[in-house]
């Protein structure tokens, strides 16, 4: 188990491990989420620490990997295995500033967004997954310029961004970019959503 | 609804929020495996039995996934929390057979679908994971048609395979299936592999 990077100061082959990606999962199809925390897998096994970031409030549908994520960072504070674990959704666990109980979306998304930028200055974590964010950017509440200077400025930590309909913008800063293409899916012929597939 | 017919008699509400189902995440891009692992949590939270078969050995790859899982198993099995998980690779755990020690890839890929085909039958899990299971298809060495006769066959359990070119027939037979189309890959610009992103 490998502790937290350092900053880098030159390109040794230990650099050319520790570089930090933006990591997109965008379109249509499922596995952007889910894929991005299979990805948290790995960085809780390095022992870095994870932050999750929940922007659009799903209800029921990632309860299963935030339990199981909960269960992996509780398991790091008793036994030192893995990593941290962080996991907030906004609305709910997002209590520090007045704003983010506003009742208007964009104001929440900002009010969050500041939050994750604060943090991703200071290096919190090392993996950052901002679950649903796309639709933040795609709606106007945040500045898709500013997120990009924020993260252009960051010490070390990986960082994914889920969602459909991803900015062109986001695209091009992206390190890394997958599109989950739908070939078919079971919501299309009308069946209902499953436990263990869909939460 | 297309695709492996579940076996049921009956449409209630309760059969409706229980349909086996098929899962294949396919395509060049990245997020194949690990949204299959990111739904295995949805399943581990259920209080599911989760199996895990890496049908091509790729070393350190899913090595962080590997230790979670290994970790939610030893949690439920010290406190009850999710279910049990099951974890096996081909050519190194997989020494129940005199086959898998073959050096044929060929007969090894068969040798282990036939023990993954009788936990299917015999219904040991509720999600059954079939890692890179595409390129045993694909490359010829295991019958595609066998394999959707068993899964046509199965009791209840979820099957998510994963790989690229998924046979036409796999795809024709999945409830599910998505294909991560990569939009750009930092290895495409020779950077190298990441610890907590690849592996």
């Amino acid at each position: 188990m490998q502790g937290v990077p350092p900053r880098r100061t030159e390109e040794s082959t230990r650099d050319l491990r520790l570089k930090p990606r933006l990591i997109v999962n965008t379109g249509e199809g499922k596995g952007k989420s889910t894929a991005a925390f299979g990805m948290g897998l790995r960085a809780w096994n390095q022992g870095w620490s994870v932050g999750v970031f929940q922007f659009i409030k799903s209800g029921k549908w990632h309860v299963g990997e935030e339990s199981a994520y909960r269960a992996l960072g509780a398991l790091h504070e008793s036994t030192g295995q893995g990593g941290p674990i962080t996991w907030e959704i906004m609305g709910t666990g997002w209590t520090w500033l007045r704003s983010t109980q506003s009742s208007d979306p964009a104001e929440r998304a900002r009010a969050g967004w500041e939050h994750v930028a604060e943090l991703i200055r200071s290096g919190a974590h090392q993996l950052y997954i901002l679950d649903e964010f796309t639709y933040c950017l795609d709606n106007g509440w945040i500045d898709v310029d500013e997120v990009l200077s924020v993260l252009a400025e960051r010490p070390f930590g990986h960082v994914v961004i889920t969602g459909r309909r991803a900015p062109e913008a986001l695209l091009d800063a992206a390190d890394l970019a997958t599109n989950m293409t739908k070939i078919k899916h079971p919501f299309d012929a009308g069946e209902k959503g499953q436990p263990g597939i869909e939460w």
